[in-house]
């Protein structure tokens, strides 16, 4: 089933996605819900983000390729993380599909991108196993991890070198009934294909995550847990189009743009 | 003007705190509300954590007693912050006054309160200058940054050290009219006063976070700002009670056990 939050006139609401017609539902997908008599073209409504997590989990460091490549530019040794020690984005980043990451005036050239599978959690879950870790979570979507790599190094914490304003495409819908562990991600910068890499290649996956950090967290329908990257990613200049796709799911595709 | 969020049977709702008494309103502090018939003695209704933040920003290391108590602990050179870099914590972490932290099983004995200031935001704002910057602040409230020390040292982030649930007290309510500059934070463990200070003796203010902040973020109503603590921490165990108190503000006031 696919899941999208979207406007039609002034209303925003969650709705089911069949072949090229969203149905407007009351409530939210991880409460209780109903379909309304709405059904529109998914060609005539905006797509907004899918939801607004209560907590946005980010696991950062955790492809093998990516933590080689960044350490290498950097000139110093990789070191792959012990645990599975998530992190944190902030909900001030997020964009839609098709919506425009706009690179602030004084960032660097070095504004890149990082496509992710993100995993929605349905239901309130504290110290699962692994092996019951997937039954928490509700879907798929995903998301496009933004990062100015000067300010990433230079400030304290990430905030503004991850959590500048629309660094967090996030989307088109959220796809439920899924294998995370079949899953692949693929980066295209205006069109042309820059990396492509199986989930499954994660340091640690969704059911290891979601274990570990249940041990100590409770994690609530609608928190996210961004999955991390793989590989290693470019910049992007005024005027791209950089577009993540997970078949299965959809393609998250965002125009770029600078601040003049 | 003193706001809370209260539970009078099975209803959540935001409330007028004037004396012993609390008025129900509809809708939230934050945007149009209005005051229902409903009033009740605030000692017979349970307080919530104030609002959920839809972003849960936190200083840090914002005053020098503390970061020179800290290096000085593991034996390293204090470093005080260059820029205002504000950091994260969760949603999952909060509760209300009077709720219990519960120190987990496999915790350390280093489990330690942070008494803080919080500011409260009120309106959306976005690149707003230092001068202009209180102005978006709708009023303050209390924060304890419960951390669990050798976790903060060793995970990769903060997750587990500072978001484990019941780390992050919050309240008791939110006031407004008041300058953070005039403030002062006392931190009692069992009765027993352990430090007070001056809010105005922070590395970066309210104005400076908020303003930095504000250039490359939108601030949100109901998003937080923890402010930092100063000075020495202590250990709290099983059976202990802390309370931060903000005169002007308040007490926050919090039980402690640990999990057997």
């Amino acid at each position: 089933m696919r899941w999208c939050r979207f406007q039609s006139g002034s209303t925003v609401a969650h709705g089911i996605i069949e072949g090229d017609s969203v149905t407007e539902v009351t409530g939210s997908p991880f409460e209780g819900h109903a379909r309304t008599a709405t059904t529109l073209p998914l060609s005539l409504v905006k797509l907004h983000v899918p939801m607004i997590p209560p907590t946005f989990y980010a696991a950062g460091v955790n492809y093998r390729e990516h933590v080689t490549e960044m350490a290498h530019r950097r000139g110093v040794k990789p070191e792959f993380p012990p645990h599975a020690d998530v992190g944190y984005r902030a909900n001030n980043a997020l964009i839609a599909t098709e919506e425009a990451i706009v690179i602030p005036k004084d960032a660097t050239e070095q504004v890149q991108y990082e496509g992710e599978l993100v995993a929605v959690i349905g239901r309130r879950c504290k110290r699962v196993s692994e092996a019951e870790a997937l039954d928490y979570v509700f879907g798929y979507t995903i998301g496009n991890d933004v990062s100015e790599r000067t300010w990433q190094r230079g400030d304290r914490t990430f905030w503004r070198g991850k959590n500048t304003d629309t660094f967090k495409p996030m989307g088109p819908w959220i796809v439920t009934g899924l294998d995370p562990e079949q899953l692949r991600v693929t980066i295209r910068l205006n069109g042309a294909e820059v990396f492509s890499y199986a989930v499954k290649d994660a340091i640690f996956g969704v059911r290891q995550f979601i274990s570990r950090m249940s041990q100590y967290l409770t994690l609530y329908p609608g928190d996210v847990l961004w999955m991390g990257t793989d590989g290693a990613t470019e910049n992007m200049k005024d005027g791209d189009v950089v577009e993540v796709e997970v078949p299965g799911i959809g393609i998250l595709r965002n125009p770029v743009m600078r601040e003049r």
